[in-house]
């Protein structure tokens, strides 16, 4: 799935719930999910690391819409290396 | 850009400084980005918040490149709606 799709069926399965709880329940349930990610991370089986991981991504799509953010937009500074030196590898100090 | 290729361009421009600064520097940094995001939701611009969101995407991407991870296999657990429910509209309580 491309992050567009995800972002559609994000909208579609959750929107409107989402849409109902706020922005700040959703920053709230992001920062939830990071710190389950930093677990899986640590110690988790790559299962469950791959779960963590869905989840975080999951989160950032259903802020992103509630905020109107197109992700594929966002992630395109990166598409030629480092947006700070334009580089890749990135050249930075 | 697509979840793989943005896993792989970040591989290509930061992959040998992340891998020799190890994986809990990148959570911390991922944790930073999350509260910058989270700032930027609060009070920032759209052009803010399309920078946020795609650092903090970014920083994702790394971790899951140092853990091995496809993040495009991760996110496909929502490919039909809700993991739990397996509905769309999401139908949990």
């Amino acid at each position: 799935m491309e992050l567009a799709e995800l972002q559609d069926v994000i909208e579609r399965t959750y929107g409107e719930r989402d849409r109902a709880r706020g922005v700040s329940a959703t920053v709230a349930w992001l920062a939830e999910e990071i710190g389950e990610l930093a677990q899986a991370v640590r110690k988790g089986s790559e299962e469950q690391q791959l779960h963590e991981f869905g989840d975080v991504v999951a989160w950032v799509a259903t802020l992103a819409n509630q905020q109107g953010i197109d992700l594929t937009e966002a992630v395109q500074r990166y598409a030629d290396g480092c947006p700070r030196c334009g580089t890749i590898p990135c050249g930075c100090d």
